[in-house]
């Protein structure tokens, strides 16, 4: 693995998911494997799980993680090629990122999208620069498009749930269904995590796999080709076993909010249609808005296991790096 | 001792306060205690000496300290059960704080009250969400009416000055005076500080307590009950061992002001009144407003002592909750 | 060494060359030299490189370092001595310092100079009040008027390329020639590191130095006094072995700026003037303002070297503070 942002850095989900879980199990066992190695963090914006769990991560591995927030504790950069310089923008990626490339020796880098112009977010263009001129492995903590180690803390915490005791497929054999619902919120968000969570689902192959959406809220098809879309949440929902639950805004009429109906929250009456569905959120969670409270303080709520499971993809994702 | 939030949390003060002497004699005798121990430390307001006491104290007993500044760095919190979450606040204390409980060993908050609503302030209901769904142990690094690192630092500090040999009390045998002085302030404070004070020297019971406000400044009374309460600072400091200035806003009148004497400051003229007391202030503090240039700068002065002695505070905590 | 914050702390600058290029060679050769020590890191000011470096620094050095950001984590200082502090600073220097030096074995400051009262800036009295406060040794991480772990950078990376193999003094044996030029900018900069550059090179003694700016950008002669001063930049460039780029603004009418000659720039034509000179600048630079792209993406560039450089010049300063 060269770089980690997106499931194509990864040539065997399996080993890696495999690897998190035994990092689960025995969180010390490589703590000599990144002596003398550091990461940097690069905040260009808010973070919390992905944030705290790469540190955890990273110090489980005798690494030094060192945190910097770009905007606040340094200078707002610039990433167009050929930039005149006279604004408000004081220092270039292709400055910025060689450098960065000799103090650490992995780079993660936190970056949303504009959710204005969809082409430059589809480009991945700031996260691209930096594996251009950084010179060292790139870790997307969360970029305009993908939130790769999201998705494989998610098939981490999906391998895991159906490896379990407490796992009844409706029929022997069946692959595990699979449906990512959108629900509502009240400002736009970007299309990431479930664009990355379609991308990695359909790669892994180990799931019969829905999205449900309201008409309009398509994601871009690169990412859910392979998937059975359906406008009926209902019938998406029929005989789930997992539910991920997960707002975004149009990519088509970009960054848009075309639906506020409040139907769209899953709540128990919902949950009912399905097989038990566990149900899953990357978090942060509006309660009563995206998923109600019975939900999420219920039996079936996996999230709190879910974003425990962020260290162990992390932890597997560095290892790889430096190994 | 299961959370360290008050001194209900302490079985034993002097025995705490001995740890804490010990590690300022030798600060790395238990540097493997914390051994793949991990502590969270979030900020929901700013801090100095709390912040980079605990962060010392953690790498002396090498433990891991991850610091997260709640409102920069991540997302605002939404404390209310059953809220609908269609506003501001975009993250639940009920899903933020299992998953800190999750990556960290002890979980250390800092939170300060509204000053506008005394019930909710005076339910410490912040910090009782992090306690209720952390699921690990909770330090408070000052909360909205308590602030216990900063009161077993002061216990430590005042033992520590009267085992010493410069200490000279008015009568042999006589426990040392210590008076908790208020102070004039430019702003609105919180009654924290001195309510911890208080709680701790009432439970502590080496001391006669005595504290001195303007009418109209008393604290609750579940924190002052033991002390004697007097209007008059001049008859107040007579003969003192020990004087506390600090400021607080009202607590009757809640978060309001209504003196502004400035006589209240403590000077060389008032210390006179004492038996050559120690002066003691938690810090920050508006020099020539609270206290005056001479007295602080002064061979009275006990702040820098007092706020070194955060550390092995900080330290006899941490070490107790990880044993 | 006793603090770093300016040339004339140091003793023998070509010695502390030499270890900073040693902790090149073997970065990890002294990695238990700070054990149990711990650097604390203030920032009153933003900072990547420094920050980044001096982090990256302690820890190959096994040393502990705490970052605080002192006005968004904690508290505006007062630094005037007397003040009744009724205003909006919260804590005086003289209280702040005295903790940090309890609570850390060095204390290093990140702080800019105001632009507007030069004769406070010159004074570098932030600075000097924690050093007459903290009790422990003080690093500069750029100050009002200096920024001495930049300028040991850059006498470090010149030693280094005029030690290297790809070296072609014009004439054998003569020293090196380099020439500090002005660039344009789009605001008012600090002079420090054309101050301290130069306070570095002519206490070196080891280059042909010449500083070329408009006229009115003179800087302060206890500075430059040795150096040539030319008005005329393109004959300052003849036959320049190396050429440091750098903005400042007006030291004599303070903290103006009165030339916006574009033509000041550093491109390739003028770089032709040069004895293939190599170009340094300690970022961050503003692309094609204060040099064109094709000179800092060209073969002639070192300034990521440079960068990178920071971190030995960061490692020997701490490594002689602790031994």
């Amino acid at each position: 693995m060269k770089h980690f942002t997106s499931v194509h850095d990864v040539s065997d989900i399996k080993a890696l998911v495999k690897q998190a879980l035994e990092y689960k199990a025995d969180p010390y066992k490589d703590q000599r494997l990144g002596s003398r190695k550091r990461i940097g963090m690069l905040f260009l914006n808010p973070s919390m799980r992905t944030r705290l769990s790469t540190q955890v991560a990273a110090q489980q591995l005798g690494m030094d993680a060192v945190v910097f927030n770009v905007g606040s504790e340094g200078w707002s950069l610039e990433f167009e090629e050929g930039a005149i310089m006279n604004g408000t923008t004081v220092e270039h990626v292709k400055d910025a990122a060689p450098i960065m490339g000799k103090y650490f020796d992995i780079l993660c880098i936190r970056t949303f999208p504009s959710l204005k112009d969809r082409d430059a977010d589809y480009s991945e263009f700031y996260i691209n620069q930096f594996i251009k001129y950084a010179g060292i492995p790139i870790v997307s903590l969360e970029s305009a498009t993908l939130h790769p180690l999201q998705s494989l803390t998610d098939i981490v915490t999906i391998t895991e749930a159906i490896s379990g005791p407490g796992f009844q497929p409706k029929t022997v054999n069946r692959k595990p269904k699979v449906v990512l619902t959108w629900a509502p919120h009240v400002k736009p968000l970007p299309q990431c995590v479930a664009n990355s969570f379609a991308q990695w689902v359909n790669t892994w192959g180990e799931a019969e796999f829905v999205i449900t959406h309201p008409a309009g809220y398509e994601l871009d098809e690169q990412f859910t080709k392979g998937a059975t879309i359906m406008h009926d949440q209902n019938a998406a929902l029929k005989d789930a076993d997992f539910v991920y639950v997960k707002n975004w805004s149009e990519f088509r009429d970009y960054g848009m909010i075309s639906c506020t109906d409040t139907s769209w929250m899953l709540t128990n009456e919902k949950l009912a249609l399905t097989n038990q569905a566990k149900v899953m959120h990357c978090l942060p969670v509006r309660r009563n808005v995206e998923l109600s409270d019975e939900v999420l303080d219920g039996p079936n709520s996996l999230v709190t296991t879910q974003a425990g499971n962020r260290v162990w993809a992390a932890q597997a994702v560095l290892a790889e790096l430096v190994r």
